[in-house]
């Protein structure tokens, strides 16, 4: 099964737009775990124990693991993931992006090594930067379109040539949809904090999946994001949530109080679906 | 002493503008190395022995040692390099790009974990994507501006804003120098195939450290890169090569024939200083 069609059988399944970020910092966790040498994995999978029937997809953030020399925890995770909830798809959030003959050992690295279902890229250096990624026909290439964050406007909201105002983020999702995705692969990464650039892009790209980072803690609108970003048959969305799931409790119960806001969040999606 | 203090001693000591990149791929080892464990590090220690009076930094590129599950051998690397040859830069290709919160996690990654002195970073998700690096006041930060790719232009060439044709490149360069550079950490990569878009960084940036790739393998023309980027006093320049010097030769003798290369390639960037 390719990762689009993971995703789609998972948004079905658990009736769910909700994506579980994991950016496990080990400052915030829970006392009990603090001298386990596997803490980040426990932590991880304990979460995701407790969510992975309220969720379309896990997305781990590499950055949290390779600050702690801990990508054998990150291995063991997604084989964790893979093993006990089969059918969940695994986004590696790496945002990796460099030309094709290093892309191809990024795709390794995401692909062979994590086995992850997807990958988020940076489409800075253009298509023949992304091609390597869509070299695995069942993986998906999630493009970074327009971040959620402030600095996300420097380039990603400049105009570009002479083209009636169209702006870099726009021009990204054209790309994608109309020339780099040969191969139904692509999705893109577009900002909650920006819905009325989410309904841009949405226009442009279709049915495209769109991953969507910035609710809870950056303060995207659940409302505002799924009328601008769903599609007709109210899917599309992976609404990504870490921080406000992953440290919504402090001590042992912290994977039941984690799972009390998944669901709290997967049923404020889905009211506005 | 800074990254750029560092890089201006060793573009002295060495009379070199030439970078050195250590992009180490198994297959093409020498036959003699194939059966050690540690053969990633050990073909890349002895290619920086051979080269070290000769460059002016060496620049690993983490996918090959991230896709082969070689994290410590590259942290060996980097120790080695520190330690047995001290003032020359090390600088971490890792392109990384993401939101200030994770931004901290690759920061840590880069300086604390692996120790280098620089770190590659896109700059597609803005200013506050590159602060967290800057929060350590003695290393380099190096954006990508214009890449050696032929997809390089895709987003990179188009022209921005109402800006009597600037392009996406040179707002890149005018942002850095002009607004983000606010530390004197930042450096920036603008590759060999396109000369006179080195002049146009160059007379954007001032003196400006400018990492430059894609001479060699990549075609770029040796005397209109150091013609179109060096600085007043004839540096300025991280001239990179990895391919044509790693793998030169073939057998037990491979770091002589680097060391031949690179010296040919030092020599012939001075003809043109």
């Amino acid at each position: 099964m390719t990762f689009i069609q993971q995703l789609a059988a998972a948004w079905q399944k658990n009736n769910s737009l909700l994506c579980v970020g994991l950016d496990p910092d080990p400052a915030k966790f829970p006392v009990h775990l603090h001298n386990r040498d596997d803490a980040i994995f426990a932590f991880c999978a304990d979460i995701v124990d407790a969510t992975a029937d309220l969720a379309c997809a896990f997305k781990p953030q590499i950055a949290y693991f390779a600050a702690r020399r801990a990508e054998d925890q990150l291995e063991a995770l997604i084989a964790h993931i893979h093993e006990k909830h089969p059918g969940i798809p695994v986004i590696l959030d790496a945002k990796r992006g460099d030309i094709g003959s290093t892309a191809e050992q990024y795709a390794i690295e995401a692909f062979e090594r994590y086995k992850a279902d997807a990958v988020t890229v940076n489409p800075y250096m253009g298509h023949d930067s992304v091609d390597p990624y869509l070299a695995y026909p069942d993986k998906g290439v999630i493009l970074l379109c327009r971040t959620s964050n402030p600095g996300g406007s420097d380039l990603q909201f400049l105009e570009v040539g002479n083209s009636g105002g169209e702006k870099l983020y726009e021009r990204v999702a054209r790309l994608a949809a109309e020339k780099w995705n040969t191969t139904g692969q692509i999705s893109l990464v577009v900002g909650a904090t920006f819905p009325a650039e989410i309904a841009r892009v949405r226009a442009i790209v279709g049915d495209m999946p769109l991953l969507v980072p910035g609710i809870g803690a950056q303060g995207g609108d659940i409302a505002a994001t799924v009328e601008a970003g769903r599609t007709k048959n109210a899917t599309g969305l992976m609404i990504n949530s870490s921080r406000a799931i992953l440290y919504a409790g402090k001590d042992e119960s912290f994977a039941a109080a984690a799972r009390q806001v998944a669901q709290e969040t997967r049923d404020a999606i889905n009211l506005y679906r």
